[in-house]
C-alpha cells in the first residue's frame, strides 16, 4: 500500500501515519518527493484496508500496489531519485563517473590511477578489495587493506570511493572506509546479503545479475529499499548470452525501460559489459546516449599486467578520451528542447 | 587466398591474375581500394601454391587467408566499403537514415509516411511488400503490387527504396522495382537465397539473425559476396534473449566489431531490435553513439492502427524528433579529433 | 474455426460443409480422427459466424478457435496421428530409428552405413545430400547426384529415406527420390520454403530452429498443413544458449508440450543436439525415456574422416548398441500400466 | 600439482608428503581411491617444482595440473565418489531420491509428505526452510523452526535431511539439524558461502546456476572442496533460456560432461528444472535414463495450495507413481551390459 500525503501535510501527519502503520504491525518507509511525500507500506502479507488511513490528517489517498515493487516504482515517487555519495550524488543533471582499477594490487598502482581519475574530473573511485573469482585459486584481492588504501586516496584526491562487498565482513569494512557498497552481480540475487546491506546507510550500487530479468533487478533494489535503505544505484553490466564476441552482452535497452518503472539512477559498465578495451569507449558512448545516469569504467596504468580483467581495462590516454567524448554526447542528450519524448 | 597488387598495377596485370585464377579452376574476386586492389580467390577446397602469383606482373604479394572469411576482410580492403544504393550512400561520412512503415498497407498509408520521410532529409525508404509472419494466418503482406507501390514513391519523393525478398520471386521483383534488396532476420542463413541475391546487382541489406554469432553474420554475408555482389550492408537488430523487458536484446557491441573486422556498413534498427515505441528514440541515439552507418526505423501515421508491429512503430513527430537527436550526436561521433581510439 | 462432425456423419454430410466452406471463400481440412472427423477453416481473417454450419446434417459443433494454431492441435484432432513414411510410420507404437550419415560424401561410405542400419532393424535412412554450411567455402554436399544414391539405398536395403532440402529445386527432387523432405533448424522459419513444401504430398520432418519458441515451431508445422499436407513430423535438435559444454543445448522438455498440445509425432537428434559422439547415445536414451516417437542419430564408418560434423558421429558398432539400449528404455516407457500421468 | 601415491604406499608416506607441502605454505588434500591415494595441492600461485615430491618415498607422480580444476577432476581420483549423506549415500549403485515440499509451511503439511516419502523408499527428505525468493514480500520460509521440524522428520522416519542455507546463519542451523547442506542456484558463486560450507563437515549439494558454464558449476565445487570438505554432489536444475514453455530449460547433456570431467555424483531436479507438473515425471525419467545419480522432487499433500512452487509440485499418487517409472529405467541403464560406451 502507498499513502500519498497533501502537498500541505504537516509533520505531525506524517508521524501520525507512520504510527498507525506501525500499530498495525507493518513496516512505514517515507519517500520524500519535490511536491508531497509517499509512504509506503511493507511487511503485510495481504491487502490493508485503506480506510486505516483514508480518513487521517494530511492524507491524500491511500492505494493499492498492484505491481510486485513499491519502494521502487514511480507511484511512490514520481521523481527521479538523486542518490548522495561521500560529498558528490549519482542521477542529478551531471554524468557520475566512476573510474579505477578492477582489483587493487598495490599502493603504486593505486595512486597512479587515482591521478588520472582525479585529473579527469570525475568525482568517484573505483577498485576491488574483495574480488569475486571464478576459480578458488585466482588473485582474491587485498582484503580489508585494500579498503584502508582507498581511504587515503579518498583524502589524498577527494575522490568517493565505491567498492565491493561479498559478505559482512566486507559490507561491515566498505561502510566503514568507503562511500558506496556494490554489489556484484552474482550476488545480485544473495537476498541474505541485500537485507544486510539494506540495513546499512551508505549508498549501495547494485549490479544487474548475468541472467537477471529487469523485474529479478528492480525486486533485489527492493529487497534493500525495504529494509530502510532508500540509496539504491542500478547498473547494467552485460547479461550472458549466445554471442561470443564480447565477454558479455550489454543490453542497453534495460535503461528507458528502468526509468519509466522507478525513480532510481542507473548506470553502465562498458567494461565488464563488454570484456574488450577496443568496446570500452564506443559501449561508453552509447551508454550515455540511451540515457544512463553515469559510467563505471576500468582504468589500469599498465593493463597487460592486471592481475584480473587486464584485457578490457584503459590505459589513463584512453580513459581522459573517452571522458571528452562521452561528455559532448551528455551535453546533446541534456539539452532542454523535446529530447526525450518516451512515450505517448 | 588473397592476392595484393602494387599501387601502381596496370589493368592488363589484375586481368593477367584474374585469368590465371580462372585457368586453376577458381574464381576471382577484384576488391578495388584507395590505394591498390585485392583479388580474393574462392572456389579452392585445399590451400593454393602462392607460386602461381608471386612473380606476376603487378603483383605485391599472395597471402594464405586462415579466417574462414576472405572477402569480407579488412585484409582484402582495409578502407570501409561506401555502397551504392539508388543514388544515394550507405557507409560514407553521412547517416544513412531508412525510414517508412514496416508493412505497405494501403496507397494512403504509404504516401502520408513517405512524404514524413522525405520531409525528415532521409534518402531511403521502407516498406514490407513480402512480409514474413510467425503464422499463417497472420497478413502477410500485398506482394507484388506493393513492391510497384514503393517504385511511385521512389518517383515522387526521390527515395531509395529498401524492401525485404523472402524467395526468388520476391527476389527478381525488388531487382526490378527496387533499390536494395532488404535479406531478413528468419533467412540469413537461408543460403539459397543468399547465394541467389549474390547473383543480382543490387545492394543487399543484410539482417542479422535471431540467433547468429558474429561469425555467421559475418560468413552469411561472405555467401553473398563469393557470388559476385560486394555491395552488402548488415543491420543489427536485435538477438533472442531471455531477456523480457523489449522484444529483442539490441547488441550494439557488435557494431565496433564488425568495423575492427570488416570494410562493410553497418546499421542498426531500434524498432524490431525493441519492439516497444518508448524505446526506439534512445537506442537510435545509442546506435549512432556505438558509430553505426545508419539506422533503419519505423514509421506509421497511426500506430494504432498498424497491421503488423504498430507497437514499435513512431509516429511522424517522433520521427522527426528522433532524426534532430541521433544527427546532433551523429556530429559528435564524426568530429575529427582522436574521437575513435578503438584499439591499440 | 474448427467444425467437429458427428460420429456417425455420412460422407456427403463432410463434403457438404467443405462446400459450404468454399462457398464462403475460405480453405476447408479435413483431419479424420478415430471417432469422428473434424474439420479446419483457415483463410478468414475474422471471426466466422458459426450460424453457417451449425445447422448443417452431421455437424456435432462449430467452435471458434482462440489459440493462434488451428490444424495442428488437439481441439482438432485428439488422437495421435501416425505419419506414413514411405512404407512404415512414425508416430506409432514402435519406436522410430533413421540413421545415416551427416552428409553423403561417397557411394562406398553410404552403402557401408546402410548395411549397418538395415541390420540394426531402423526403417528409416538418413543423409545429406543439400547441405546447409555455414561458410560458402564449406563441402556443400553431392547435390542432385546424392539423392539419387540414396534411391538406391531404398531399393537395395528397404530404408525409407529422409533427407534435407533447402530450396524448392531440393524439394522437388527429394518428393522425386525420397520419402520424407526434411526442413533444417535454419530453415524452420523459411516461411516461402514451407508453403512449398505444404503443396508436396510427401511427409516433412521439420526442425526446431536453434532459437525457435515452442510456438514458432507449432505455427512453422501449421504454415505447412494450411497449405494441405498433414504428415508433418516435429524433430527437437538443440537450442542455442550460453552453455558451452555441448553445441546446442537439448531442451527435452519440448516434448511433453507437444504431445500435450498437438497430435503431429516429435523426434529427438542427438548428434546434432550435442555434438559430441560420447553424449550421443545418454541423450538418446533421454529423448526415449521422456517420451519421443523416435530418434534421429548420424553414423559414419569412420568419423574421424567424416567431411562434416564427424565429432558427432557414432561408429556403426557405437550405434548398435545404442539401438539395444534405447529399446530396452522403449519398452519401459511403453508399458500398458499407469505410466503416464501427465497432468491432472 | 597433484602427487600419485603408490598403490603400496603407506599411511607414514602420505603423511610426510602432507608434512612436505605444508612445509612449503600450501595445503594438501588427500584423496584416497580404490588402488591408490592422490594428494591435491592448493595454495600455490605459480607451479611447483615436482623435485620437491619426485624422490619421497611411496610417491608413483608428481603431475603439473594444467585445468582450472583439481580436487574435482578425474585426473586426483578416477573413481566415482560415493557421497555419505546421513546414514545412505549418493552416487553408488542406487538411484538417490530426495523428495518432499518446496517449503516447510506447517507440521502436517511436513508429516503428510514425509509419510509418503518414506513410503516410497526414498532415503532423503528435502523442505525449505530458508526460502530465496525474488520478492522481499514473498513467503521467506520458516527459518530455524523449520530446520527443527526436519530433525523430528528424521527421527520418525529415518529420513535423511537435505535442506538450503543461504548464509552462514543457516548453514550453522542445517549443520546442527540436518544432514546435507543444499546450496542454490542463485548463491552458486556466492564465493564467501561456499568457502564457509567448505569448512563444516557435513556434505554439500550444488545446485547449478541459472546462467553458470560447466566449468563455473565445478569451480564452484573447487570452492568447497578447497577449504576440506570432499563431500559435494552436484545439481542440474534448469538453465535460463529464451525458452518459454517451461520455467528453466533442463540441460541432461551435462550429466555425461559431469561424470566424464569429475568423480563427483550428480542428480537432476525436475521439478525446479520445468516449473509444471506434468512435464516432472518425463523429464525425472530422462533424467535417470541420461545417467544421474538421483533426483530431487517436489511433492506437496495439496499442490494447488502451496505457498510456493505449488504449479511444479507431484501429489502424493504421482510421485510414488513416479518412483516406479525411474526405477524400471533406472534398472535398464545399470545393466551390466556393455551398456555405457561414453566414447572412444
Amino acid at each position: 500500500m502507498l499513502i500519498v500525503m497533501k502537498p500541505d501535510a504537516q509533520r505531525s501527519d506524517i508521524e501520525k501515519v507512520l504510527h498507525v502503520i506501525e500499530t498495525l504491525g507493518f513496516r512505514g518507509h517515507q519517500l520524500p518527493g519535490e511536491n508531497r511525500t509517499a509512504i509506503g507500506v511493507t511487511g503485510n502479507r495481504g491487502a490493508i484496508d485503506p480506510a486505516h488511513f483514508e480518513n487521517l490528517p494530511g492524507v491524500a489517498d491511500a492505494i493499492r500496489v498492484t505491481q510486485p515493487y513499491k519502494l521502487i516504482s514511480k507511484d511512490a515517487k514520481p521523481e527521479k531519485s538523486i542518490v548522495k555519495v561521500g560529498n558528490s550524488t549519482i542521477g542529478g543533471p551531471e554524468l557520475a563517473m566512476i573510474a579505477g582499477p578492477c582489483a587493487i594490487e598495490s599502493r603504486e598502482q593505486l595512486f597512479t590511477t587515482a591521478e588520472t581519475v582525479a585529473k579527469s574530473g570525475a568525482r568517484f573511485f573505483r577498485g576491488g578489495a574483495y574480488k569475486p573469482r571464478t576459480s578458488p585459486y585466482a588473485f582474491q584481492g587485498m582484503g580489508e587493506d585494500g579498503v584502508k588504501m582507498l581511504a587515503e586516496i579518498r583524502e589524498q584526491f577527494d575522490l568517493n570511493i565505491v567498492t565491493e562487498a561479498m559478505d559482512e565482513h566486507g559490507v561491515d569494512a566498505v561502510e566503514k572506509y568507503g562511500d558506496c557498497i556494490q554489489i556484484g552481480a552474482r550476488n545480485m540475487q544473495n537476498f541474505s546479503l541485500l537485507k544486510y546491506v539494506g540495513k546499512t546507510r551508505k549508498p549501495v550500487l547494485l549490479k544487474r545479475g548475468l541472467s537477471a530479468t529487469l523485474d529479478e533487478l528492480l525486486l533485489a533494489a527492493e529487497y534493500i529499499m525495504a529494509e530502510g535503505n532508500y540509496d539504491v544505484i542500478l547498473c547494467e553490466r552485460g547479461i550472458r548470452t549466445f554471442a561470443n564476441h564480447a565477454r558479455n552482452t550489454i543490453d542497453l535497452s534495460i535503461i528507458p525501460a528502468v526509468h519509466r518503472l522507478t525513480h532510481l539512477p542507473v548506470i553502465v559498465d562498458p567494461s565488464h559489459g563488454t570484456g574488450h578495451n577496443y568496446m570500452v569507449t564506443p559501449l561508453a558512448r552509447a551508454g550515455v546516449a540511451v540515457g544512463a545516469d553515469g559510467l563505471i569504467i576500468e582504468v589500469h596504468p599498465c593493463p597487460e599486467e592486471a592481475l584480473c580483467d587486464g584485457a578490457q581495462a584503459l590505459t589513463p590516454a584512453q580513459y581522459l578520451d573517452l571522458v571528452n567524448q562521452v561528455q559532448a554526447i551528455h551535453e546533446v542528450v541534456s539539452e532542454p528542447a523535446p529530447v526525450f519524448i518516451e512515450d505517448q
